[in-house]
C-alpha cells in the first residue's frame, strides 16, 4: 500500500457520512471536462482521473473534506459541472474530485443581486430570479448545465459581455466565499479588489462555496440571425452595432461561411452555404431600432424569434447555443477533426486585424468573432475554427497571431498562465501561499507554484511532473 | 386690427371649449425658459412672449388647436415645462404657446417600456414605473419638473448617459407620436430611423403628443461624492471609472474647485474650498466595487448616501441636482454674473484636451465635466462655468475651443443649428416641408427654413426677422 493510497483510505474513513463515489468509470467521467475540444489536451489528459468523487451537501461538509485531505496530503480538485474546455477541473494528480453540484441552494434574491451556493446552475439562478424581473448579467453558452462557481473559477465572460465586460471587471462578481486548504480551514468572504485573488484561478487557491452576483433586468430576448455575403461585411456590421449605446443586446457574434450552414443544422433552412452570419440577442423593445440599423446597412435579417411562429421555433436551439464555445461544439459534432483558438483582437484596430488574419488563413481558420466590452471599448474575441493538421502548425498559427498583435488565450494548454496572460499572477500566487500551503488544490494548474522559473518564451508547454 | 390680431381672435373663437390663458403676465411667464443662463440670450429674448397659452387635455384638442392656427396663420410654439436653456420653447413670433403640461397620462408600462403622453413629468413616469422595478434610462437634472416630450424635443441626454449614450442614439426613444401642422393634421407614429426627424427639433416640424420610451432596472441609487486636491486628478479618476464596464453608474460628473464649496451650499460641510469633486450615482450592489476602485486610486469618498444617517441626509439635494445644468443653476444663485458653455471633448484625447483648456483658461472657466457614452466610447462633455466679461470674450473662448478640436454646443444661441452641429439637418428640414408647410411651428429656430444661405462660418449669430 503506497502512502497515497493510505492517505485516500484515511480520508475515506474520515468522511463516512458523506456521499463518496469510487466506481472507477464514474470517477473518471467526473474527472473530465471538454478538454477534448483540443487534440493536444486530448492526448495529454485523456487518462487523467481522480480517485474518489466526494459530493458535499453543505459548507460544513466541504470543510470536513478539506480538513481530512489536508491532514492526509490528498490533492483536491474542485468541480462544478465540468463544462470548461481548458481541463480546468481535471485532477492531474488524482486524489479527491470535490463535486459541488449538490451545494446548489439559491439563498436570497434582492434588487440587483443574488446570493447562492457555488453549485447552483446558471439557468436555475435565472429561473429563480425571473419572478423579480431579473437575471444574471453574464453566462457561458453552457448556461443550461454550468454552475456559477465553475463559471467564475474557470470562465471569463460570454453571453452578456457585449454589455457588461468580463468576470474580471470590478462589479461583475460582488462577493465570493472561499474556504482555505489548511489544518483549520478558514472561511473568507472576499469582495472588491480581493476577488481577483480567486476569480479564474481554477480553484487552485481556495474552494468557492458561495457567491453573490449582480443581477440585471431580464427580458424575453429576441434571437436574431442576420446573413451576409461576406464575412468582413458581417464583422463590420457587428462592430458598428456594438457601439450603439441605445440598442440593448445580450449577444453579438459573427460566424463565417461555411460554418453556419455546415454546423447549425437546425437553422440550415435559413442559410445558404456561402453566407456568413451575425447572431444576436436583442431586447424586445429594441427591435424597431435594430431593424432601422439593419435597414441602414441593407443587412438581411433571415430569422427573428419574435415573429417566428411556434411551429417554426420548435426544435431550434436558442441563439446563445450557436455562440461562443457552442459554435465549436456544433462543429465538432459535424467534423471531429476540427479544433479552435481563442484570440483577442485589441481595440481600436480589431477590424483591420480580423481582416488581416482572415486573409492570411482563409478556410484553414474560418472566422468566429464574439464582440464584447473590454476596458470600456467594444472589441472582439476570435474563436475561429481550426482545420487541424498538426500540433506544429497549430503552434505556428498561434505564433502568427501573437506576432500580429493578437494575444491568444491558448485552449491547448491546461495551466492558468499558458491559457491566460503568459505570466505569473502574483496576487493569485501569494494567496495560494496563504490558503493552500501544501499545494494540494488542483495541482499542476499554476505554473508559478510548481516551477517559478518556467520560461514562457521558450517553445514547449509546461509539463506537470505529477501528470500520470 | 392687424391681420395677426384678427387671426388670434379667430383662433380663440375656434377654441372656446379649450383652456386658454391670455393674461399678459402669465402668458409671458409661460413663454420663457432658462434662456437667462445666457447673458446673450437674456438680452435678445427677454421681451419674447406669446399671445395666448392654450392647454389641451387630449390629442383631439391638440389637433383642434393646430387646425385653427393653420387656418388663420397663427404661429404655434410647443412647450413642456420650459426647463430648456437654449430658448427652445420661446415663441419668437408670438402666437399660441401650446402648453402640453396637462397632456400627461401614463398609459402603459410593460417590461422595458412605458407609453405616456408628452406632458408627463419624468419623475412621475419613474414613480409609476417603480412598482415594476423599472425607471427611465435618461433624464436631465430638471427631472422633478421637466416633461418627457420637452426632454426629447429639446434635450440630448444627461443623467444615465454614462450608461446609455444620448437621446439621438437608436433605441433610446422607441416611438414618438407626432401631429402635423396642416389643414388636416396627420397623426404619425414614428419609430427607428424616422425618429431622427423630430428628436431635438424643438417642435419645429410637428407636435409630439405621445412617446414610448425604454425602461431599465430601477435601483435606490447611492449618491457619492469623491474629493480631490486637483481638478485633473478628479478628471482622470472619472475617466478611468467610466470604462469600468462592471460598475453600474447612472451619473459621473466632475466639478472643479472652487465651485463645489462655493455653490453646493448644503454639501459645503463635506468640502474644502480647494477641493474638486467627482459626483456619482452608483447602484447599491456596486458600492464594494466602487470602494475598491477608489481605494486603488487613493481617492477620498467624502459622502455616500448609503451610510449617511437620515438626519444627515435631510435637506441635502440629490447628487443629480448638483450635476449637468443644475451645477450652473446653483452657480447662478450664488453669483448671477456667471454663465456657462457646453463643449464636447472628443474621444480618445478627452483628458489631454480637458487639461489643455483648463491650463489655458484657469479660473476664468472653472471646469465641469460630465462623462457619457458617445458612439460607444466613454468621453466627456464640458459644462464649464464662465466668469463672463463680454460677448466678445465669450465668442473668443468658443473659438479657442473649436480651434483646439472641442466642438461647442453654444447655449448662447437660440437656433437648432447654432446650438448644435452648425449645419443644416436635411432630414429635419425635409420633414418640416411636409409637416409644417406654412412654417408656423416654433418660428425662427431652424435657420435652414428661414435663411437657407446663412453662413455659419461668418461671425455673427442668426437674427430671426420675426423677433420682436
Amino acid at each position: 500500500m503506497t502512502d497515497e493510497t493510505s492517505g485516500l483510505e484515511q480520508v475515506r474513513e474520515a468522511l463516512t457520512d458523506l456521499a463518496i463515489e469510487d466506481n472507477a468509470s464514474i470517477v473518471k467521467q467526473k474527472s473530465r471536462d471538454f478538454f477534448w475540444y483540443s487534440p493536444v489536451l486530448k492526448k495529454q489528459l485523456d487518462q487523467v482521473t481522480g480517485d474518489l468523487v466526494v459530493t458535499p451537501k453543505s459548507e460544513a461538509e466541504v470543510i470536513q473534506v478539506l480538513k481530512a485531505c489536508y491532514a492526509h496530503d490528498v490533492p483536491v480538485t474542485v468541480r462544478g459541472a465540468g463544462t470548461g474546455n481548458y481541463g480546468q477541473a481535471m485532477p492531474l494528480a488524482g486524489g479527491v474530485v470535490l463535486n459541488l453540484a449538490e451545494l446548489n441552494a439559491i439563498k436570497e434574491i434582492g434588487p440587483g443581486r443574488v446570493t447562492c451556493e457555488a453549485g447552483a446552475l446558471l439557468s436555475a439562478i435565472d429561473e429563480a430570479a425571473k419572478p423579480s424581473g431579473q437575471e444574471l448579467r453574464l453566462h457561458p453558452s453552457t448556461y443550461r448545465t454550468a454552475t456559477v462557481g465553475g463559471f467564475i473559477a474557470g470562465g471569463s465572460g460570454g453571453i452578456g459581455s457585449i454589455r457588461w465586460g468580463g468576470l474580471r471587471d470590478l462589479g461583475n462578481v460582488i462577493r465570493a466565499r472561499v474556504i482555505t486548504m489548511e489544518a483549520e480551514p478558514r472561511v473568507l468572504d472576499m469582495t472588491g479588489a480581493d476577488l481577483a485573488k480567486v476569480l479564474h484561478a481554477y480553484g487552485t487557491n481556495g474552494v468557492i462555496t458561495e457567491v453573490e452576483m449582480p443581477l440585471t433586468a431580464s427580458y424575453d430576448w429576441v434571437d436574431v440571425i442576420v446573413a451576409f455575403d461576406a464575412f468582413m461585411d458581417a464583422a463590420r456590421f457587428a462592430n458598428a452595432l456594438g457601439v450603439q449605446d441605445g440598442i440593448l443586446l445580450k449577444e453579438l457574434g459573427v460566424i463565417s461561411a461555411p460554418l453556419p450552414h455546415d454546423y447549425f443544422l437546425r437553422h440550415r433552412k435559413y442559410l445558404r452555404p456561402d453566407q456568413s452570419v451575425c447572431v444576436l440577442m436583442v431586447a424586445p423593445f429594441a427591435m424597431p431600432a435594430l431593424a432601422a440599423f439593419a435597414g441602414h446597412w441593407k443587412a438581411d435579417i433571415v430569422y427573428r424569434s419574435d415573429t417566428a411562429d411556434a411551429e417554426e421555433k420548435k426544435g431550434l436551439p436558442p441563439v446563445f447555443e450557436l455562440s461562443w464555445n457552442h459554435t465549436t461544439l456544433r462543429g465538432l459534432r459535424v467534423d471531429p477533426t476540427i479544433t479552435y483558438l481563442q484570440i483577442l483582437y485589441p481595440y481600436p484596430d480589431q477590424i483591420e486585424k480580423v481582416e488581416k488574419m482572415a486573409n492570411l488563413f482563409a478556410d484553414e481558420l474560418p472566422g468566429h468573432l464574439e464582440f464584447v466590452r473590454f476596458d470600456g471599448n467594444v472589441t472582439c474575441f476570435g474563436l475561429p475554427v481550426v482545420r487541424y493538421t498538426s500540433e506544429e502548425r497549430l503552434n505556428e498559427i498561434i505564433r502568427l497571431h501573437e506576432e500580429a498583435g493578437c494575444p491568444v488565450f491558448n485552449p491547448h494548454r491546461y495551466t492558468l498562465e499558458e491559457g491566460g496572460m503568459k505570466q505569473t499572477d502574483e496576487q493569485q500566487l501569494a494567496f495560494k501561499r496563504e490558503a493552500d500551503p501544501k499545494g494540494l488544490l488542483n495541482p499542476g494548474k499554476m505554473i508559478a507554484w510548481d516551477d517559478p522559473d518556467f520560461d514562457f518564451a521558450a517553445d514547449g508547454p509546461f509539463l506537470f511532473h505529477g501528470l500520470k
